[in-house]
């Protein structure tokens, strides 16, 4: 019992959306005491009903143990950790960051650095396995630090994770995963969307290009988790399109920086561009087939 | 023992390449008797010390039951059939034809049209799964066709095809699932190749990327199968890096006759182009990888 009692974390998650939300309600019913904080107050209000600390942050930052960042981009880590009204100085020495969003691998070494010039553990920590796994408490994470970063975290990871990749001490590598994982789930999910239609358009029908892919060596884990999806025609955002523009962003840009050419995920960016550009960027990431069906004059399972 | 007896068909097979060969000799183990046909003389001099038939083809094409045609591509199919020296106007009323190559599905049609107009039964069944499971008469078979073609087609089947897809009895889509199947097997060697490398960019290496992504939602079958080979420095040729401006090639016919676009497969096909200018052309598909590590500068697993 006293065990349990000692365990128990002061948390802050910044950042309730999707997957945010996820986390913050998987530590609560891990028995830890978390603050949630998003810039909509109706996800403030929803966590404070599933058992968010309903005190003001600005109170207990001195006492928090640990900081979870599940936002956007490198830019909102930044705001949170450094900006004008950062957390990172006000933390108590040896509280420790779990930064979840997918960012350069530089960038988080950058982040890591300026932790550790106020004293706070940083853990390198993007997150995979969508929503539904998020709120379950059973994501992937994909992380890199210090073995003092991974220490301090382990109460949390328990509660958040099924998996944790150990990727070694060297904050980025995480990250670099991370970036190696995001080009091939974009491009899988656009390559199914195109082999989809494309077997539309010589009469293989959608239920039964999933009936027969998914047993031969076309198949991959996103194509036999989004295709349902169309078969359905729910476009419910498991995981939205605009994630891919922003990520695949990410990975181009890592890719530039090293010189490095990478014309399918070029080609499969290209597609969740167009997609958001017809106004899908909110709808789940499989409704980039609707870009090879308008194209090409199909019409999708549901749609009129 | 009757049955065993009476089940004996008398086979050709035309293409004793890597997949031909698997399937002849899986048909002799099952007890047929079988003719190779192969335009290089080691293929057939090796098939005869493995059970092959080893009296002249034209002394029993009068009596053949099946053909199996394992060649390269529509036009060596068309020239098995209705070349100069086809086959076709030679069988028995009731033979039957598989055709195993991927080829259009408008070119199956044509193919099926014109052996029905000579008596001969036509089963479109383009064939998946490399030459290991061809060898051990466990392919996948994509199969369309009338429900006389099949049952003729039948005791073969048992002998060579682990699962057998019934994709109805219009011939044609069995070579649309094929050409759907082949737009992805060929994205994901590539994205896999993409991804490896540029992993390698980042620092992380191709056996972490493996351990990594084959568990995360970034991982397809290619991946898992071929992404070995690049750690082992085994380009030994399961299916060649040749396949593949072909099978691509092939997709993107028909894609365009359907005013399909397909960007991705268009990426994955330069980047096949790409490594067969290179000289790899006989080297193991996943030598794509080398494209890339070429562009950047790095060397992979083996190499020099």
């Amino acid at each position: 019992m006293n065990k349990a009692i000692l365990d128990v974390q002061n948390i802050a998650t910044f950042g309730l959306g999707s997957m945010g939300y996820g986390i913050a309600t998987s530590a609560v019913r891990g028995g830890h005491k978390v603050w949630g904080v998003d810039v909509n107050p109706d996800h403030m209000t929803q966590f404070l009903s599933e058992g968010g600390q309903s005190s003001p942050l600005a109170e207990v930052t001195d006492a928090l143990d640990v900081v979870i960042i599940a936002v956007l981009n490198a830019a909102q880590t930044e705001m949170v950790l450094f900006g004008d009204h950062g957390i990172a100085a006000k933390l108590p020495k040896g509280a420790a960051v779990l930064a979840c969003a997918t960012v350069p691998p530089l960038f988080a070494k950058e982040m890591a650095a300026r932790c550790e010039a106020v004293g706070v553990l940083y853990l390198d920590a993007p997150i995979s396995g969508g929503s539904v796994k998020a709120a379950l408490g059973n994501l992937s994470i994909m992380a890199s630090g210090t073995p003092e970063a991974f220490a301090a975290m382990q109460p949390v990871l328990d509660c958040i994770a099924e998996t944790v990749f150990s990727l070694g001490h060297d904050v980025g590598a995480g990250s670099a995963m991370k970036a190696v994982n995001q080009l091939l789930a974009g491009v899988h999910i656009a390559a199914m969307a195109e082999a989809l239609t494309f077997g539309m358009t010589q009469g293989v029908t959608p239920e039964k290009f999933v009936e027969v892919i998914s047993k031969c060596a076309g198949t991959s884990w996103m194509l036999e988790n989004r295709a349902p999806h169309i078969i359905a025609g729910d476009y419910t955002p498991q995981s939205s399109v605009n994630i891919w523009p922003k990520d695949l962003g990410i990975v181009l840009e890592i890719a530039k920086d090293a010189r490095f050419t990478a014309p399918i995920a070029t080609a499969a960016l290209q597609q969740f561009t167009a997609a958001a550009a017809m106004g899908l960027g909110g709808e789940d990431d499989a409704a980039v087939a609707k870009v090879y069906a308008r194209n090409v004059g199909l019409t999708l399972p549901g749609e009129a």
